[in-house]
């Protein structure tokens, strides 16, 4: 672990480094001062695959305790305040105490995320279900989602369906878009003024003929016959293989219909490891588009950063802010390319010259000054390191071992 | 090969089966016989891969010829009375000639497909270009184009762009898709009043970093940008490994976008195979979807049946007459399906019982039904057969063995 | 529902046609009755994906009622004989009692599957673990298999492994590959001298960054190290998208190491649907490579032919009848492919003819002469219809709504 | 660009934090001193896809300018002294001439690389082809190719066979590994006594149903059957999407079976793009399983370091000296792995550790030191600039801009 004069001593090459690449170095430092990534509740309870689920003796036994976790993450990386809620998994009897308890522990209620998919009843879908009466439950779920914003604050309403069939024939295609639509917008209307809903999509899975949102197209559509607060939802390992994500980041920007990114990993299919793991080239390149987003003096995006993961086999905390401090440094990277340059030598027709400018950004050492920022914020350099040596997950294991447990992996 | 006896008796046992499934006979022999399947002229001459071209003997070298062939398989199939043609390797002095030549033999000219890709100026892209002069290149093809649909009578551009990136970096995606929409205004403008404009789009290749329409998503909003008469294209290889054609062809029709199909067959990625050859069910599973469009009383659909393929190595002509055969059973296997049962099963929740209404279908040798609408019609049951005895090919190796080429192999 | 009379009808013309290709009918015919397919106890029980089970009130609870359910699946369609148990899930205390409550319902015990996935102790592997005892235990798990296997006169291990890594750095490949090697090796040094260990591979989950078994390839260098008795068994699921199998298939008989199969479907990854439900060409073309390896005077191979499914949604005999029926159908069209006239267009460098003749097989409805053999055998020509009118379901529903379960879903 | 000052800061700093981190400077000094890379005569001249190709001003008309081109990107990367050729692209009247040329530019003869797939008589393979004099022909041109390494003193013979069928039924899979198997052992013992032939695969393209070599199990039962000095060549371009390579690598490197590498990048197909443009991380990963193998002092492996790319729309020694470059780096983060550590975090199961200390790795700057070797040597820190300066390219458009072209895109 470096000293804080090694940090010192780096950081200030650095900075030296990128002033005479052009970099605005104050520009860049207040933006990653201000970046705030969401971190989901779900991820700090126990999850697995259809083969298993492996418990962990320290994992958040139910909403209380996730938010307990979530606030430990926020605590130790300083840019996570905020927590997305998995309905029902979360659902607690008083929301108004539930949030007054984030509030004591640092933290709010982010994103009211409906789970459509686990009742017996959605067999065969919920919104797209051919029967009424399972389409007016999901409706209804939706609607107490909506009520859920109004008393916890939040106003984002983040929309994945499990919709799908397994088979040719089992369902017709356009009839399952009409009833989506007809739900959906059920819950849209239902929410606050002011609220947004996103709508995901997803390649396959668990659905594995057809899926009601396999794609961004999909999603689109979905969204401009809601209405203008509704936007798309882009899941990082929702793709099929070979998919240029960051295309589909800078598209759905000009069309102004991108809401939010739930952040993940994936080699294979939605794999949902820690973010930044697998191919971290990948998350540089979506994160050059949002930066150019944001230096667009028009832009009118407001975009939700949030994390959706399954730590199957890492401890949760640890692989929470592992994950936060991979996107920090995939946001510093796309900060500190120079677009003006990259620009010129576009328009110079320079392929070589405008790849070397871009994986010059992707291969600095930007940790110099993500440690720098955290030591003026009065955090550890090392979150992850930090966080070890807190023996907070002890203490937790030795509280969680035994008792109730509610949410995913329950 | 089956007697004419053979067939009749056969033919009579499949009306009774049919019959007893409830379906329309009478109905679906009139569909089939007005199915129609327009032949590429670029699908007569030599092609390759980037490996090599095998050139064959036979192979059609100019505009004139691939007419000739294309009126040959019209001849054998009786459903293949247009023909697509390429510029510029199509490009004639005298449009009207060709015209008058083309009606002499039979045939028609189908849709207009411009060619921008092939220039030494297109290296970096042509509509997405950055460089101006070289977009106004693109603009003025497009237009030559138009004023070929115009002395030609063609109704259809159908374009493909070759249009993308190769490095992070190289381009801007949102440059480049504000530079797309106003070149392909520019020709949309400039189509005869009743003309449609049909996008397609391309996973990759020859792209192979980013493609600026990779999905039906782009498509259908370049679509929506245009206006009414530009509709999206399915190249049925043009695909995500794994991606559901049958969805988006549904997704499409539904709103009221979907305008036509490129058919060929890939394995891998756009391998450009025989349609049918491989995983036919996919095929018979889209065509249900028309099937069930062509059913509702309000569609407002009109869709161009277009075949797009490089026979590398099998003779191009003989390959045609498979293709049409092939799809020609598709279209025949979707027509007996019984769509009223099949809603049944839907509504009753019954998965295995709506599969296997559609399996029966798709394993019911509709061969018997195909030959005697062939033979009613005067043509010889079985069109491939027919044609290898006809000698066509020998003596089309005869005369083009030498000689000068135009098209993509030349 | 065909009459009779019917079938016998287009039986009489389908066996006139076959016999004019130059087809051995009789051949086929005993070909067709001998075919076995092993049906796995656990596709009986629930099963789901990560997102849930959904409980069937009609899935087998235990052993005794998984073998019930392949008593009656064989029942209907007499060729399922034998069942595959996996261990523990169908762990009994007296092998004895359950191999003559077995001989009772007319089944008998097929491959033993050690399940080395589930236990918490091998969240980071099983035969690969990093520590000795937790590897200890895999062999003693497969050692007591070993021991199953010889009271229950099984001659097939089936060995499925989940080993593998979630992150880079997680594991060393080559020691793993060094423990696998030592593990399995004590697994097959104690099976029965007459009994073979068949070799799994799967190209990913529940792994997700590697996975020790990813590929045929990985197997059989497994199978040469550890004696002539370890063959490698395909899963059809279990290939990265574009995998041509009935190529890996031909591979490993002419290595003579394949061993048997995993039946099952995929659109996408390891999908478990319904075998044959998407793109049933590729298990016909499959079975053209065992048509030809039967055909073959000097051929060693045995091979196990076995279902592996989950049937999340559809009830489970149901899937399995159907199942079996797809396996029918596709060795009944490898069965009539004329494999003579199949080499003669292949010398003649006839690409076009070669592929008609295949095609002419697959296309041909061979329903008439599955049912006709079917009737011969006293079993109803529909065994799907006639397990529906059974009422079975319906009675297992109404006793197995309560009670505790074991397996998979449980 | 740094000044030199500034370049020893780095270089200080950053060898003051390798040495805390335990990293044996002076070993990564020395093994990338020693690095190797060989370049491809094919990647100096013009390429295409098969939709065009792009013929560059300054691209190598001929063996001797493809061998210039190469001298001059050793000249400025100091690494890349030997050059693989492609008969008969490469194919001269003198080759002992040849030889002396090269050693005048300061190069050498690399890898032999056949070509089995541009007669027009391999149009259905080569060594598989179902005729036997077409057989022969591969038989006689590999016989060639090992006349040519005895003359030119190489010792690698690196074979790819572009062998496949586009459609199911085109030719007998089984046959055409008996014919494979026949035809390169003839190239096996006709080579010199110390030289090796390398067996590449690949997943599909230019055939488009199955391929003959499609992955490293068939590569590697072929050299199982030819003899030790057969062993596996790995081209990173020629997997199905999702394939860990680094595994095939590690599994190969453990069978001593792995002979060399063809490096490119892709992010669809074969794609042939600048080693490490597409996600990086790959590289590194690969990487880190050969810095294992050296530093095993019981390895025998002999490893060919070899460039396989088609630099289509860049210049060609630009991306040359490019490749070169990010195959620098990926090695030497690859060497600042402290694998001890590693091996102790992953026996302590500290999953997220052990990614960690990977990360840490790959997230280093390590130009400083690769700028600081370059000096050291007498070269320019920046390659890539010092050749921009240089003005060969332009010298060389002069030049070359008329006259007759040899080689692929001929």
């Amino acid at each position: 672990m470096p000293t804080k004069d090694q940090i010192q001593a780096r950081y200030n090459l650095l900075i030296e480094d990128l002033t005479e690449r052009g970099v605005d170095v104050n520009d860049v430092r207040q933006r990653l001062q201000n970046q705030r990534i969401e971190t989901p509740s779900w991820g700090y309870g126990d999850s697995g695959t259809r083969f298993g689920v492996f418990q962990q003796e320290w994992a958040a036994r139910n909403t209380q305790e996730r938010l307990q976790d979530a606030a430990v993450t926020h605590q130790h990386t300083g840019v996570a305040p905020s927590v997305a809620l998995h309905i029902p998994w979360d659902k607690v009897d008083d929301w108004a105490a539930l949030k007054q308890y984030a509030d004591e522990l640092g933290v709010e209620v982010g994103a009211i995320n409906p789970n459509l998919f686990q009742e017996p009843d959605y067999m065969l879908g919920s919104v797209c279900h051919p029967d009424a009466d399972v389409r007016q439950m999901s409706i209804d779920h939706l609607l107490e989602c909506a009520e859920i914003m109004r008393v916890t604050g939040s106003d984002i309403m983040s929309v994945w369906l499990a919709d799908g069939t397994n088979y040719p024939g089992q369902d017709d295609f356009r009839e399952r878009k009409r009833r989506l639509l007809e739900c959906l917008q059920a819950g849209y209307d239902a929410m606050p003024n002011d609220a947004r809903m996103l709508v995901e999509y997803k390649f396959f899975e668990p659905a594995f003929y057809h899926t009601d949102l396999p794609d961004w197209g999909t999603s689109l559509v979905v969204c401009q016959n809601l209405g203008d607060r509704a936007q798309v939802l882009i899941d990082t390992g929702h793709h099929a293989q070979g998919t240029n994500i960051e295309f589909i980041v800078a598209y759905l920007l000009d069309e102004e219909r991108l809401g939010g990114f739930h952040f993940n990993c994936r080699k294979y299919a939605d794999d949902d490891l820690t973010t930044g793991s697998i191919n971290p080239q990948e998350l540089f390149l979506i994160y050059t588009e949002l930066v150019k987003e944001e230096n667009d003096p028009n832009s009118t995006a407001d975009i939700a950063y949030m994390i959706d993961q399954s730590h199957n086999i890492k401890p949760k905390i640890e692989a929470m802010i592992q994950s936060i401090m991979n996107i920090q440094m995939a946001y510093a990277r796309a900060l500190i390319v120079p677009y003006d340059q990259l620009k010129e030598a576009q328009s110079a027709k320079d392929v070589v010259g405008a790849e070397m400018i871009m994986q010059q950004a992707n291969n600095t050492d930007v940790e110099p000054l993500l440690q720098t920022l955290r030591v003026e914020a009065g955090l550890d350099p090392n979150p992850l390191e930090a966080f070890r040596r807190s023996g907070y997950l002890e203490k937790a294991a030795a509280e969680r071992r035994e008792g109730p447990r509610t949410g995913w992996g329950a």
